[in-house]
């Protein structure tokens, strides 16, 4: 490991044509549109920090899976003893036998810090010791890394108040670096600190005393944004429902929710209709819109309570497409400006949903695997599900959607093999022709998603 | 392409394997028990029209590909200037890739008309040119290509109301074309047309004054049908519900539907009951019923209101057969006269739902693959999550479903493919034995199809 | 039949790998932590019966197969003349083509029983006699059988008020069989039946007035099941709700149940509640808690009526475990001394809502494919479906759940063949290393099941 071959079926005409298709791809610069890297220490360029914040700390999968298995939180994530952290972490790597996060950590180890072990009790004190030594090193740095990784283009997620100072610093510097517009916080009427987003976004546009200053104020970000090369918003929404209120209604509910007396109706009937306004705003400024849906936050409220949010207990539920977004794809879904990019956990709407809405409606697109999904199996149920249906034209391209900034080539790279391995397939069952298949492997790995993010 | 061993599995002993099941069943008559051929063109013997009118303007696959990447359907579906159809259809031939639109576009243009190369725009008006010139020879005129392509019986699709001479005349001329009998025009109580069309029953049977007379005017149809040859209904409905109303209820809902009053709530309630009639009519007169569930119609309103329905925008939901055939399989489910084909596009009920039902009641047999399921995956999918609990005795093989004339073979190759080297696999695994896997084969490509439609 | 590679993918190197995976665990004892065997029969160690009584009455994979293809109950599972029973099921063994049942038997028939032709009308007659005059032999009888099956322990399923002599007395000859509480009926409320089941709980414990009452009961039977070497109790609910009612809700409940004035919501309430209060009698006794849910019981009401429970008619419906068990995890799923173990018959649910569940939540496992999907495919969609994201540590392993006691061996077998042959087709693909695959097997076939039933 790094297996060459790796992702690759073994059957021996599948890999041969399998490698051909990855040699064609392997060394494209990476397209990286959505994801989390924190830019203030990307601008900053300061080091990771310990090999613990690197690898384990932030990395949700990480986490979670080592929670399921009885290491308190307090242990692995929220302890400041970070050697300790990494001497649990790999006193229990062999859990991450069979998962993504296994491939990923043990390319990353490799690839970025030539460690061909896999972590275990006996040399995770050497290899702490390893990966110390180089992240002092110049060429451990984040600027240094983002050139040695290829990177083209680097999306990154930020809140509608957020600066984006770093982002233009970026810029100055020579990496395309560009922000996403996340204006959530500003949806969630019933949280405590609504109030202090709206404070924020007044504080950066003009007084917000209705609806309609709210939306004005919305728009003025979206055109910051749009100054610091944003292309795309981003919307995260349990469920994906549209719905359009009378402007009393909305008044009324916006009023409330300055009172702090929204209930969770107001809230979701806000939302509903906020994605009709965020995509009409979409067709007149030309951000593409984002819109990730199933996930029910924070379903472990004890550890909410105790810990916030983003502990690994967002837990997917099921989700109607087709109903969902039907006002707004009767109000829009024919608008060619207007490009909507749909992210699922409920693969069950893989074929029955969204192959057929994105493979009709000329505004959507379909994103990649996310989350669970974002795997060697989860790229291949999604390529069987919804190729038939869509072709390759109405899909969005790969995105790795990571704050584990050193594992976005092993997360590319997975992605890259995973669909040569999938096009040899198809060429070899006569479904696709090789000249074809090149030319699709092209797509997959950087057409689809430069046409669908604008970029 | 065609490649002789398309569809097949690269691996060797598979392929082997596939090539001989497919070899014995490969030049079997085609059985066509559902589908949508235009009956009066067949009956006529008109050709076919221009290339556009045969390939591209009446089949949904490839016309709502090419709206969901811009192409407004007036310039492809509803233009004039079919030669500009042709080219624009071949420019965009590249969407295909992948798709079993693709695969069965190739496959026609080669094996009906020659055509070895893929569309693009640089030899489309050649191509126009050659398939123009080929349309106007006998031998490509609707009733030589059915014998060409060894059709043996052909269903199409019928309206209660609807004449059955053009069937008539094809079975004199020797043709087994046969009608089904589709009344779902009559339970859409909410539409402004259902009044006409209760006038043209009226006008085939007797007066239609009250639900009594309205359920006997359809068995007089059902009888004229039956006559005419017919062995089958089919009824489309957005979910699968039955519920019995008493006498009265179906009166007040029938009476507030000839004075057009009703509510979407009648015509639901009317329709779950209505499919128990149906149900017992089946039982009564022998033809199988076929159930399609799971299609939102016209969802895509501002196209329904520029050019109606069937503009590629029907999009499947989810749907609940376990309680929604519950009433009516508590009734008929164990009624060995009943004869009921299920179809759905909600692949999470194949196992969870359907597999474990038309596994148990002597009354079901499961279709296959429908619509965005009909594909070399989506027939995989079907096999692996369905034969396992109702081997193959419950299925109902194979049908084409379409208006596409021209491209039955090319389907029925596909599944004859699909379905061999699926055996092969299985055979090979060692989960039933090649003796098993040859009988199989012509069961999956004819004796299932014939057995469940009574042909 | 048996092939000895049956199971194993044709390419060559996958079946060498799956080939040396197998024989490492191919003779692994057999740990049972779930099923139905018939207790009583195995510690009187009397004969099978015939060989319908071993193969066909009691199997309801097999009967219903017959039924859905017109063969009456009355005639296959009802027919006291087995011999016509068994000729029934030869006539019609061609069904199961292509099904585990098929695979299972074949094993079974050859492995066990030395009979190497599939049955036909032809040569019914002949097993049957073949199959008597080996029952009539000692080393055929139960307890002969349990050794040479190398089964380590079984657990059987036993009803709250159950006798668990015949354990006991398996326990003193030497046999590691153990009961397992299963309190389902006790929470029936709307039966006619659950007062009957309350009376017999009085006779074992103490009077029962009130739900203070029912509660110390249950307490009392689980010790007793525990001192009988209890590791698990086992909950089967068509939906898998958990709310918490007030004590007066739940005297209020009680004591309509008591006068036998129960209604369905009732029922359905009181067993959300009763999820929660096994929970934490599972916390305090640490008996490990099962729950299978999403099988509607009894749908076809005619077969219920008629024959009673059981019939082959549980048809599965979908399961919303997220919000469904959201009030059980929110109150103890963080708990370490809780482990639950959870079973679905709605595959929609696996990447969806169990992996992510059992891959954040300490106190949660996953069962193995249940029912339905006991299978080779069902096995392969399980594992590619959740391992990516709950890695193997938060499996349950395997159980056979049957009550078909001579197909213990062939189901254990098709699991460890599968398990192995996915196993090595994830270590060619470079996704494991061959060492962790080989300890992958052995965590598959043994250590998960011991550690997640405690055994």
């Amino acid at each position: 490991m790094p297996n060459p071959d790796r992702c690759f079926d073994p059957e021996p005409s599948q890999r041969t044509l399998a490698r051909s298709l990855y040699q064609s791809v392997s060394s494209l610069p990476l397209i990286c549109p959505h994801g989390h890297v924190d830019v203030l220490s990307l601008a900053q360029n300061t080091r990771f920090g310990s090999p613990a914040e690197l690898l384990v700390i932030p990395d949700h999968y990480v986490f979670r899976m080592l929670y399921s298995q009885g290491v308190p939180l307090e242990n692995i994530k929220f302890n400041p003893d970070h050697r300790e952290v990494w001497r649990i972490f790999s006193t229990h790597f062999h859990l991450f036998r069979g998962t993504p996060t296994g491939l990923w950590l043990r390319d990353e180890l490799e690839s970025v810090f030539g460690i061909t072990e896999k972590p275990n009790a006996d040399n995770a004190d050497a290899l702490y010791d390893h990966l110390e030594t180089l992240l002092e090193k110049p060429e451990f740095l984040p600027q240094a890394l983002f050139k040695q990784f290829n990177i083209a283009t680097l999306c990154t997620t930020d809140a509608a108040t957020d600066s984006l100072e770093p982002h233009l610093a970026l810029q100055q510097a020579g990496f395309d670096v560009r922000p996403t517009f996340r204006p959530d916080k500003l949806l969630d009427l019933t949280s405590k600190n609504w109030l202090e987003e709206i404070r924020k976004l007044e504080a950066l546009t003009h007084p917000i005393e209705n609806f309609s200053s709210f939306i004005a104020a919305i728009q003025t970000r979206r055109e910051h944004f749009k100054a610091a090369q944003a292309t795309a918003t981003d919307h995260g929404v349990t469920h994906p429902r549209t719905k359009r209120l009378s402007r009393t209604e909305l008044e009324t509910i916006f009023s409330k929710a300055l009172h702090q007396q929204s209930y969770l109706e107001d809230m979701q009937n806000f939302t509903a209709h906020m994605l009709l306004e965020f995509a009409q705003m979409s067709i007149d400024d030309g951000l593409v819109m984002q819109l990730h849906a199933g996930s029910h936050r924070n379903h472990n409220t004890q550890l909410f309570e105790q810990f916030g949010s983003d502990a690994g207990a967002d837990i997917p539920v099921a989700v109607n497409w087709t109903n969902g977004l039907e006002t707004l794809l009767q109000e829009f879904g024919n608008e060619p400006r207007l490009r909507l990019i749909l992210f699922t956990l409920d693969e069950s709407t893989y074929s029955r949903e969204l192959a057929p809405l994105v493979g009709h409606y000329p505004a959507l697109r379909l994103g990649p695997p996310w989350w669970f999904m974002d795997s060697i199996h989860g790229i291949e149920r999604y390529l069987d599900s919804v190729v038939e249906t869509t072709g390759l034209a109405n899909l969005a391209g790969f995105n790795d959607d990571t704050r584990a900034f050193a594992s976005i080539p092993a997360r590319h790279d997975v992605w890259r093999r995973t669909t040569c391995n999938w096009l040899a397939k198809q060429t070899l069952r006569g479904i696709v022709d090789e000249a074809d298949a090149f030319e699709m492997a092209q797509d997959l790995a950087q057409n689809l998603v430069k046409d669908s993010y604008r970029l």
